[in-house]
């Protein structure tokens, strides 16, 4: 079998609750730029939770550490992270295993 | 714009230590088989924290409410359910909204 060499990692962010609207834009954006423009962008899903929308989760997919690097310096990237710095209230950022990813 | 019907859903589960390797093999064959065999379950994502494996995460995205009502009467889900019953030490439940899904 090849060696997986995917980055795979979940992001847990808390969102000031009047800026939620206006994050998520941007973050919508960001997405749809990464997902069109990195080949090495695999997936990126992003939800928040109904109940508190500040709670947002992203699961994040990269096809290799070089793609993630690549990644952080995009123009795209560095548009979000320095629109959103004052929205963001806390981040973690989680290196997960993938068990299985399946989807239509 | 279509009405958005789709149920997205977030899993977080709590595993008993010793018993991941099982737990996880359970769940991989429960994805693939809902994957493969129901119109309706339109993603399945699992992956479990790299420094805490016995904490799995899931993505769920369902065509409509029917659709995970339906999944969760079928042989091959309710099989996985008997089977890691004893496995799961807690799962919480998290209705979601999608800001955006993207893959390639």
């Amino acid at each position: 079998m090849a060696t997986d060499q995917r980055v795979v990692r979940i992001a847990e962010l808390e969102i000031v609750p009047s800026q939620v609207a206006e994050y998520t834009a941007l973050l919508a954006e960001e997405i749809a730029a990464s997902i069109e423009r990195e080949p090495g962008v695999l997936m990126l899903h992003a939800v928040s939770h109904k109940s508190e929308p500040h709670q947002v989760r992203l699961l994040e997919v990269y096809a290799s550490q070089a793609a993630y690097e690549a990644h952080i310096q995009t123009p795209h990237f560095l548009k979000y992270k320095t629109a959103t710095a004052t929205m963001v209230v806390s981040l973690r950022l989680i290196d997960v295993h993938p068990i299985m990813l399946a989807a239509k």
